[in-house]
Order: C-alpha cells, then sequence, then structure tokens
C-alpha cells in the first residue's frame, strides 16, 4: 500500500510507493527494449492493461483493437484507489494512505506516433479524454486535485515509448497548485483582476516572449523560466477552468498544442519533455469550509506548462529551490518563433 | 550580466545567467571529452581557471602546481560578483541584477578520484576549504546564503569529471532554506526545542532509517524521502552553524561523509549523485531587521543531504511540487547499513 508521508521541516507531503518497490539493482537497467509486439499500449494487446476506463472507438465492444483514444488504470499505480482517506501522527511525522487514482491515456493505436506527429483532430480526441475522465474522477470527494502531464522520452520519464499522457488524482492539493491558488485569490482580493490576465496582456503588448498567437489562445515563454525553452500555453480570454472548454474550444486548443509541440521538436531535435495541464481543482468542500474556492471563476486561469528537458535538475536547484537557466525567455521565444514547422 | 527575475505566480525567483547564454544547438552536445592533458582542474593547468582565492599547498606560490586543495572562481558564474543589490519593477514582475560568488573547490589534484576515494585526512582538508571560504564570503553584507553542492557523475549535473564541489553565494535566502529557518524557528518559539534534534531522538530510538552512527554524526535515510536511497547526515548534538565546526569535529565528518560516499558507491553501483549543506545563514540585517535571526543558534541544526540520482523528476513531480519515490526508506536504509565498504 502507498503512502503519503509528510516531512514537517521541508513541508512536504511524498508518495512513498511501495508496490512499486525498486530495489538497488532496478536503477541499473533503466533502458528496455520497447517492442511493438509486446507493447501493452498497441492493438491486440489490450488484455496485457487493466480493463479500460474510457475509450473513442466506432464499434462498441469495451477493450477491443479499435480504439482512437484509450484511458486505462496504471498497471503500477502511484495511488489506489480503494481505501479511506485518514491520516495520523508518527513520531514528529504524519502519514496517510495512498488514495487516489492513476489512468493512463494512450494517445494513439500507433506505436510510433508522437503526439506531434498526431492530426489536429487526433489531438482534439486526446484533450476530449482528458476533458471525460477530469470529469469523471471530480465525482469522488476523495479527490482534491487532478494532476494531467505527459513524459515524452525516456529522459524526461517515460517508461514506455508508445505515445501516452497520465492522471493522478490525489487528496491533497499538491504545494504548486496551492501556491498558485492562493496568489490568484489574494491577487484578485485587492485588485479585482485575474493575475494571469494581467500578465498576459503585459505579455501580448510587449511581444517579446510571445512565440505564436492563435484566436483564442498563446504561446509564450515566462518571464522566470526556470528551464531553456520553457513554454506556457493559455486562453486569451479568461477561464478558470479546463474541463469547461466546449468541443470547438478544445478542437482549436488542439491545434494550438499541435503548434507547439512541433515549433519545440524542430527548434530542439526533438527533446524529452514534460507538459502539464493547471486548472481550477473540483469545488468542494473540507471539513466543513470551501477550499480554494472564493472567487475562482475570476481569480484562477488555466493553462498548459511545457518544460524540454534539456538541462539537468542538480544539487543547486534541488538544495536550493532556485533555479538556473543558461538561455533567456527571450532568446528561446525568437528560436521558436521562427522555427519552420511546415 | 546574469539577472534574478520573480515569477509572481509561483512565487519564485529564477537566475536568468545569459552570460552563458546557450542556443538550441548546445544542448545537443552534452558529453565533451575530457581528458587529463587539457582538464583545467589538473596539476600544470591552473593558468586555465582564474586565479585561486584559496588553496591549501606546502609552498608558498598562488596557483602553483603543488597544492592539495584549490578553490577557483567559476570560470562560468552564475551571478557575479561585482555590482549593486537593487530590484525593480517589470510590469507585472520583479527583477535584480545577478550579483554573488560562484566559485570552485577542486578537493584533489589527482584527475581520477571520486571523493569517495580521498583519503579521511583528504576529506577533512576539502571540509577546511569549505568552512574557510565560508568565513571569507560571510564578510560580504550583499549574500544573505551560501550554497555548497556537489555533483557527482553527468547525470548528476556535473560538466567536468575532476572532482570538485561548488559555493554559490546568492543575494537572497533560498526558498529551501527560507522554509527550513522559518519552520525551526517556529517550531522553537511553541515548545522550546530544536525540530531536528526532535527528530533525530525519535530516528535513534527507532533505528529503522539509521544507516551509520558515529560518535558524534550520524547517516538516516529521511522519513519522507522524495528520491530513492535520499540520506542525510547530522551531528548528533545540536549544532546551527556548520562553520562553528572545529578541526577535531571536521576530522570526524569527513569519516562520516567518507563512510556514506562509499556506501552509495556500494549499494547503487557509483551512481550519480548530489550533495548540499545546509546551514545556518551569515548574521545579516535587511532593512533595519535581523533576519531569520530570533533564537538561531537554538532552533537549527546544521546538515548535508545527499540524493542520488536514479530516477528522473518527470512531469508530475515539476509540476505538482509532490514526489513519487519507489523505494521505502526504510528499505534503502538496510541495504545502505549492510553495505560492505571493506
Amino acid at each position: 500500500m502507498s503512502e503519503l508521508r509528510w516531512d514537517p521541516v521541508r513541508q512536504h507531503w511524498v508518495i512513498i510507493a511501495t508496490e512499486r518497490g525498486r530495489r538497488p539493482r532496478d536503477f541499473q537497467m533503466e533502458i528496455k527494449p520497447d517492442h511493438t509486439t509486446n507493447c501493452p499500449f498497441c492493438y491486440g494487446n489490450e488484455d496485457k492493461t487493466p480493463p479500460e476506463v474510457f475509450a473513442l472507438r466506432p464499434g462498441r465492444e469495451a477493450n477491443a483493437p479499435d480504439w482512437q483514444v484509450r484511458v486505462i488504470p496504471n498497471k503500477y499505480p502511484a495511488l489506489r484507489i480503494e481505501g479511506e482517506l485518514k491520516s495520523r501522527g508518527y513520531g514528529p511525522y504524519d502519514v496517510m494512505e495512498g488514495i487516489g487514482a492513476h489512468e493512463v491515456i494512450i494517445e494513439t493505436p500507433e506505436h510510433d506516433k508522437a503526439m506531434a506527429d498526431l492530426s489536429v483532430a487526433q489531438i482534439t480526441d486526446v484533450l476530449f479524454a482528458y476533458r471525460a475522465r477530469f470529469v469523471d474522477l471530480r465525482r469522488d470527494p476523495r479527490f482534491r486535485y487532478m494532476v494531467l502531464f505527459k513524459n515524452h522520452g525516456r529522459r524526461a520519464g517515460a517508461t514506455l515509448s508508445h505515445s501516452h499522457s497520465q492522471l493522478i488524482a490525489v487528496p491533497l492539493t499538491p504545494p504548486v497548485a496551492a501556491t498558485e491558488l492562493k496568489v490568484s485569490q489574494e491577487y484578485f482580493e485587492s485588485k479585482e483582476r485575474c493575475i494571469f490576465c494581467d500578465m498576459l496582456e503585459f505579455e501580448l503588448s510587449s511581444g517579446q516572449r510571445v512565440v505564436k498567437e492563435f484566436a483564442s489562445f498563446v504561446t509564450v515563454t515566462p518571464y522566470a523560466s526556470c528551464f531553456p525553452f520553457e513554454l506556457r500555453l493559455y486562453p486569451k480570454r479568461h477561464a478558470h477552468d479546463f474541463v469547461l472548454m466546449n468541443d470547438r474550444e478544445l478542437a482549436e486548443l488542439a491545434e494550438a498544442m499541435k503548434d507547439m509541440l512541433c515549433r519545440v521538436r524542430a527548434v530542439l531535435d526533438d527533446p524529452p519533455y514534460n507538459f502539464i495541464l493547471h486548472t481550477a481543482p473540483p469545488k468542494q468542500e473540507r471539513h466543513g469550509r470551501p477550499e480554494y474556492w472564493g472567487s475562482i471563476e475570476y481569480d484562477y486561469h488555466w493553462h498548459i506548462e511545457l518544460v524540454p528537458r534539456l538541462t539537468q535538475i542538480a544539487g543547486f536547484e534541488w538544495g536550493t529551490g532556485f533555479y538556473i537557466n543558461p538561455t533567456s525567455p527571450e532568446d528561446a521565444a525568437t528560436f521558436l518563433r521562427e522555427a519552420e514547422i511546415g
């Protein structure tokens, strides 16, 4: 059973995923062969994964090899769906059961296609699956936040090369989200404006860090980028929740995402990368009080962050929380803007 | 000129080290040849580095090839020593000049020796150099904190293989240190005890996560380890500041460090790793008020953190601030405790 453990000094929760139980020798064999014939994400191997929880397919039979997008529970989940949420003290620490959900969104049946290779229609289907899973998982009151992310390439943490994203529902608001939610709430309370909208207005008028503008979306390199060629993709009009995007908006988002992925691939020669969706948490109460939900429709602004994994997170970054970025976001934006993506 | 930039939403400072100015192609050639003949850290190549700021050597001539430990300014510093500390607004952001110091401690003249290969006496010399540089840099009132760390192996961020550590003096208290200092101060205010001493007492009586105990030091795997085989090395008796260690204590610390490094190497087959020293900041005022300095002699407790770099920091970790650790600290401690290190 996984556990969430609290470090009272560093002030963080850690998921100790003991079911993965990795021993010393396991870390010396990271590179696995990954042939199409035994890839659990390919057509014909549906029985090698847990039964699907969602799929887009022409037929009616679940787990049949005719899907376009397929969502399955992770075979080695970091958090388990079964159990009750409760924390207890343990000496100077706190611990709670590792309750949550851990799903895998298989983005295409084609083993060798990266997300950047998919058509806008195919990416729209992937986004449709994301939205559907958010809607479903939000019905479980134990989950405070859904983390939707993608690891592309081994150096970015992908253990299977077949293109997929992951969705982890967690029983606590993650620190990064908690900071964003708190800051945007406080900003709104003092100014009655969205902090993200203010930043976007500044970025759009400056233009220095704008990579590509669409009718409803814009891709920028953040002013305080932690990593070289870091990107954020925002809806230009205020919108707090990805889940409220309608089908037409998802199609336009798919176009912006494909554009972003193709630019990163062209400029950086298909680098490993991570992207992550930041959106409002489900509307819930905890101990009778609403959590992060004062004016969230007005103060939060959903977005996608993408980080190419070009540099190592080394001792300095880990030990301080400061980041050293050797490429200015202005230079990165210039390269990405001028990319030839056909 | 480097800049420190503030992200008002994520609430972090980033060092944009524009002088390193890396362009897209620079990231595709990470692996450099590193021959002894052109290694700037080897005897005879002292003129390939900036002039030394400290050295332990039998002779009297600076920058001569007879040193045991040599400290030099980093040729490509993340922060510059020259300039004045001031921040200014820039749209919704803040920015300040990248003032600081960035030094390299060359731990041995022998190109192929890792820190774990050095004798206890040699490691004592290295620790002596650390202490000397802390004492000197603390005289500069612009520096709020000194970050002493080591990257071993390319995957841990080392760009030169010749064994070395780094010391970066920063003009702001890093977030990780700020959290530790604040938490330990608050804990002391309410309990009149050191939070680290309380944790150590629990760990020593439990024993589950103790790797090795010395007369004055102890190595443990943290209860809420973020990474597999993460380690912390503490002085057992309360001590807030590494710099106050006397020569005898440094020699004992060197023994504990060598033991820790050898265990990690034996169990994990010479993995890449980072270690970082967490100690009290210099006693300074800011805007006329003492900073983190109420009862710091009593509430803070210096220590060294070591993280083997076995897993990737992937999308989930970066996007949430949560960590998933696939090896329990109890298992890790067992493996490390039983290591044969001859």
